[in-house]
């Protein structure tokens, strides 16, 4: 039996699985994130976990097919990451890097949305469909694209960073990148609340939103769940910069389904099928018909994300 | 040495190339489109046309790789070509047809816009690009993403097309596609003329455009390239609109390079410098640095993509 590494590389913790030739995760465990100017001191931690996983497992170094790796921070087709702020480090090579530090080959690396959205096409919503969009809605808004069980990783290491696609060329206010009018500024939690914050200023209607000192998004989806008019309102307005921006991407990749994940899909089939619909509204009839599904692996996208950089590689 | 063809179906008529395996265009001809219910008349005379071809050169049929078709309509993963309204057909297997009325296999189709783009990446302007974004400028707009030389279709048909990705949700006027806000409506030949028209209203600047009776797409990047100011203003206008679709495509797939064909891109050098600088206005820094191209085959990028469809499936 052959194995593979699936490592997630996280600001506070690295996440580390150890899976099968197959896919099946056989062990799971953590450590801590080793920061520093650049990351050979993280990569030694990560060195001592394996060689004491497979010690422990009496697997052998010629029974591991490779490590997946999560990248947090863009990385360009020649294979460097940028801008791994969080962590502290600079440019750097991160697969050559492990590669020699840890002594095994090869080391695939992506950046971390992407792998993440690979393993819910590997694993988790997406698992039988051949083309996956994915967006997450959390603090920012992310994405994948996948085509044939391979992520898009681009060449300047944006594909699938659907949330800064602009979407409004007359917004005023700047998004965190610094332009205009980007999707996130409209759909990502902060988004969200931004939204809210305007429609109960420019109205008068009624809503439970204003007996709160400070909306979340949380409190704006249970709202409009629970049939609040002016929440269904602003998340009306909100699905439909989504379902306009998941209509250009559908223009552009036209994949079999579409996957909501992040901690804003906590609101379920509710906001889904908002989504979808807001969806249909924006695309030539014979795109309408899309799978929409909410993700299914929650953390452990990015472990299993990259143990499928492997895998997918090995069919 | 082994052959294929590639061919190219128009409403006035079937343009057919001989190739060789090597991709050289060894002939070059055409013969009218026969309209009908369904394409069997069709490919009755493009079969005769083919054999004629292949007696005159002295090809054996075991020498022939395949043929690539372009459709004129939108074909869906399952291989049904929709809509070929032009040329009057309904919804069709074209390949299968093909390959049963001809007796040569495989015959792969694709719709005729991006068997285009596929054109330009392997013969023409994209040739030494990994992946490139193709975006047409002509009556609509039309585009093709080629990632590793192949063409990416889409589960609908509708990848690539870029032309109807919504870029103002703001917009009142209907779109041919019957949304409102696309690309279409602003980068078209149709939709520079629409820009110009309402300029020309809503300002009082002084501009060689006023002593036009009927202001074309030609004469307004005329009069930008002469240093018109208003004609400047609204080619700046349209090239934002432009760099904006094209910003979101990158951060979609992120190609390697972006080439723009169509009637219009006759503008030239002029008009790639203000979409590329307009682009890059929308961009994060290290996306930033694309190269921008224009077309190079014209008419001859459907066969020649076509040809492309066989030759790129037996490297």
């Amino acid at each position: 039996m052959d194995y593979c590494f699936g490592i997630d590389i996280g600001g506070t913790t690295v996440k580390i699985g150890l899976f099968s030739e197959v896919g099946e995760m056989v062990m799971r465990w953590e450590v801590p994130t080793r920061k520093g100017n650049d990351p050979s001191g993280l990569l030694k931690d990560v060195k001592d976990a394996l060689e004491n996983c497979m010690s422990e497992k009496k697997i052998a170094k010629e029974n591991i097919l490779g490590i997946g790796m999560t990248a947090p921070g863009p990385v360009t087709a020649d294979g460097v990451l940028h801008n791994a702020v969080n962590i502290g480090w600079g440019a750097v090579c991160l697969a050559e890097e492990a590669e020699q530090i840890i002594g095994i080959s090869p080391v695939c690396i992506g950046n971390d949305a992407r792998v993440a959205a690979l393993g819910e096409a590997a694993f988790g919503a997406g698992k039988d469909a051949k083309s996956m969009l994915m967006v997450t809605l959390g603090t920012g808004v992310g994405g994948g694209v996948v085509l044939n069980g391979h992520i898009l990783m681009g060449e300047s290491g944006v594909a699938g960073e659907i949330g800064h696609m602009t979407i409004d060329p007359y917004e005023t206010e700047t998004c965190g990148c610094g332009k205009k009018g980007c999707l996130e500024q409209y759909a990502s939690a902060t988004g969200m609340v931004r939204a809210a914050e305007r429609f109960l200023k420019k109205t008068e209607t009624e809503s439970v939103l204003r007996q709160l000192e400070k909306v979340t998004a949380k409190d704006l989806w249970d709202a409009a769940k629970a049939g609040d008019r002016l929440a269904n309102e602003i998340t009306d307005f909100v699905c439909d910069r989504l379902g306009s921006a998941i209509a250009n991407a559908v223009y552009l990749v036209d994949p079999e389904m579409i996957v909501i994940g992040g901690g804003v899909s906590a609101a379920g089939e509710f906001l889904l099928d908002k989504v979808a619909k807001a969806y249909q509204a924006k695309v030539f009839a014979h795109s309408r018909n899309k799978k929409f599904a909410l993700a299914k692996l929650g953390n452990d996208a990015g472990i299993m994300g990259a143990a499928a950089l492997i895998l997918s590689k090995t069919e």
